[in-house]
């Protein structure tokens, strides 16, 4: 039996972690933010020899990995930006009120605090952004939660290469030691999760893995918070009006958006309602057939694309227009085409992701059933609709899907996820275990931090955050009212 | 068999919590505020009714009574005042930049909006402040997310009156039908767990209820959010300064404290650390033996004390100082002692919640032991610790206390939670199943919500909190920088 070789490291690992956790939480936003920025820079510098070897390993090709390298490292940045504002703390202070309402209060300051050791699960499509020092890394370090990574195995050299500078750049920057390790195979990564020590785990995947490891981390003696973003199908809806303005650019715009990566983002538009009768079907078949088949991740991807393309291809109800060749570990495009009375009655299969480039063009005649459709769908990461701010339909069909998805997109596809301060990246359930956070922008920092309430403390004893004197000139919410720094430079 | 009356009712009530939540997504929240406002008031106007009925069921007594109602009341009003500067929704707006630094930004607006109909279990020990309208029912409404209430079966009769006022003022107030309604019985209460239609659930009481809703409700097909408080002995430390310098103080705060609404507080501090031959031990003791049996809230509680009380007096090394009696569903304090060494070679045992008048009184000889005594702690509510700000061992317990409570106290008692802004009410588990939010205090109105972006939505079509002009006067970050609205009246 193939015995994980970091099994016999996690628990030293932990070990150090949760050491590392206990200094952590003595250090400053400012430390922190230099030692993100400090990684950044040493990842820009390795960029090359890091594109290169991503590319060997995902086939991802160097554009595509170098842009995303360029986001993971300004993602770092942006991190050690807000990191050092200390807005994330939210620091409240109460002082002592004999007239408070319901009785005289104590003096009571409250914070958010780093949360201990994360388990971070590295994702496959994005090795640089959604991997070693991706997202998660990123944040959990912001917040002053020490990471141990869980290295995916479609791309083991990068993420020891990652790895690598990831520790030694933290190393010389004199971070505690433990603050960052990596570790891979399945059970190292299993025994992370159940470990007492591991205080939250982050994960993006597909839905069997990751509820699985959701149930581990719910059923363990001590539950922990578990972060899974798990898949999503991300619909589109085509309104009469925009179909009939818009057509050529809404299906080369989709066309594109479905293929981009191979098909092998999150974000992927899987099903788009049509008018039936559109020249936007013919359009995207026309645009589909010419894209020519490109290498997925790994195999054992492009062999779960087949079976799911299989799966749509045998619904008695479902016209395969496109059928894109999968061999030898490469896809191309594959568009079905059904009717939105096919896809209400059998919703649940319908709705299925299929990780790669296949979707779904349903044709509607009446406009009004996009309504219904909409409300066929379970937890998005996005929903997307083509209209006119004069359709009547707009403002209903745009609250259901906000109901139902982490972010609403209007007249644009949600490929290509920026890292702003807005950005919502997670959404009901099966879209993200946990809706009420997200795994892109600077709103992630919330997922490793925990509030504590510290009541009559002398200022001696108190953390700098939360002193009247407001050492680190951070926004400090005091007898209810928020206060923001005075602004320098 | 005993069929729960309300099991036939459960299916009608969430259909009409839905319809509800549909319609609260598009209130105001001056709107919410009001209704909050008015039910604040409603309850006030029979207090004299709502307090003589709790006293019948709970025996708290109407002192007591009267002063938990007027905290329910003002934290409705507090809600209120929270929700109408509408800082909770964390308005965020990025608008379109071509220059951003990871190639452009789309335009991106992200809020949070209510999460749906919640599910909110009664707690016996504070029959209004965490009952029918207590925190939970006033954060999630102030959220905008409907609430179906699981009443406590230790007070039924006063859980319908208030039911019954906050029902009728919500409908003179022209709130959405639905937005409100109570069910009776464990079977109702799981139906309201598992059922897809509940967003999130709450719950205060025993760890082995609420362990068996949160596994209820992490393990549905679609998980939710389990805001669960479980249970905490509040540790609370004497450092051998502060033994010396206010013996008489500590043992009377203490003892008051412990014995307290007959122990039955959450927040009860169960265990006390103090220096081997201190006289604080004699002076609890002549503090506690003067206090009377009381009644507890009903007989399994009486019953379930009773037994914790027989397994804390059957330990080997445990001496029983004060043995009060259990009789006929009253309780009178019982005070134990014993040594560091025992409780540290014991811990999981001997750091048990008992719920009722009991405490166990630790004595030390080294002073250092306090660190490995805190260490010795699973997450809990509370960490009290009574020095001096010039103890060299301070600073080390006290950031050892706050890695495992969710409020820490100095010369301070932890019964009497003040509901504010900095008020942190939870803890890491079992104190709490999720660390991260608090059931007390104005922060508690994050656990109903979920941000959604929006992005390239035209200003027609988005929500007034996200647009430009901020019609609703309330802080937005605008491209990273928070603004704050200017202050009227």
């Amino acid at each position: 039996m193939n015995q994980d070789p970091d099994v016999a490291r996690v628990d030293s690992l932990l070990d150090a972690a949760t050491r590392a956790a206990d200094v952590l939480a003595g250090t400053t936003p400012g430390e922190r933010a230099a030692w993100l920025e400090d990684v950044a820079d040493a990842l820009d510098e390795a960029a090359d020899r890091l594109v290169s070897l991503a590319d060997e390993e995902t086939h991802l090709g160097p554009g595509r990995l170098a842009g995303e390298l360029k986001r993971t490292t300004f993602q770092l940045r942006l991190f050690a930006s807000v990191v050092r504002t200390g807005e994330f703390l939210e620091a409240t202070i109460d002082h002592a009120d004999d007239q408070w309402g319901m009785g005289p209060r104590p003096d009571l300051r409250r914070m958010l605090r780093p949360l201990g050791p994360v388990a971070v699960f590295a994702a496959s499509n994005f090795p640089f952004a959604f991997s070693v020092a991706g997202g998660d890394t990123a944040s959990a370090l912001a917040a002053g939660s020490p990471v141990i990574l869980k290295a995916h195995s479609g791309h083991p050299r990068l993420s020891v290469a990652t790895s690598e500078i990831v520790i030694e750049t933290l190393s010389k920057a004199a971070a505690p030691a433990g603050i960052f390790a990596s570790v891979a195979g399945h059970e190292a990564g299993r025994m992370l999760v159940t470990d007492p020590r591991t205080k939250a785990a982050s994960f993006t995947g597909s839905l069997a893995a990751g509820r699985a490891l959701f149930d581990l981390a719910v059923g363990r003696p001590t539950p922990i918070p578990f972060y899974g973003e798990l898949g999503s199908v991300n619909p589109a809806f085509v309104t009469r009006s925009a179909a009939s303005a818009r057509a050529e650019a809404i299906a080369s715009g989709f066309a594109a958006s479905m293929s981009l990566g191979v098909g092998q983002f999150c974000t992927k538009p899987g099903v788009l309602f049509v008018p039936a009768e559109s020249p936007i079907v013919g359009l995207v078949v026309a645009a589909a057939a010419q894209l020519g088949s490109a290498p997925m991740l790994n195999m054992r991807i492009a062999d779960g694309f087949e079976h799911s393309l299989a799966d749509l291809e045998a619904h008695p109800d479902v016209e395969m227009l496109v059928r894109g060749k999968t061999a030898d570990g490469g896809a191309a495009p594959s568009i079905g085409r059904t009717s939105m009375a096919t896809l209400l009655a059998d919703a649940d299969r319908l709705t299925e992701e299929r990780f790669g480039p296949a979707a779904l063009l349903v044709e509607y005649d009446d406009e009004a059933d996009l309504l219904a459709a909409a409300d066929a769908f379970s937890g998005q990461l996005t929903a997307t609709v083509h209209g006119s701010d004069r359709d009547a339909i707009a403002p209903q069909l745009l609250e259901l899907l906000a109901q139902r998805a982490g972010r609403v997109l209007w007249n644009g596809w949600p490929t290509g996820v920026s890292v702003t301060y807005a950005m919502q990246h997670g959404g009901p359930y099966p879209a993200a275990t946990s809706s009420q956070t997200t795994s892109v922008g600077t709103a992630a920092i919330s997922r490793f931090l925990r509030p504590v309430s510290y009541q009559s403390v002398p200022e001696a004893l108190l953390p700098p955050a939360l002193l009247d004197a407001n050492p680190w000139a951070i926004p400090q919410r005091v007898d209810g009212v928020l206060r923001l720094p005075a602004r320098t430079g």
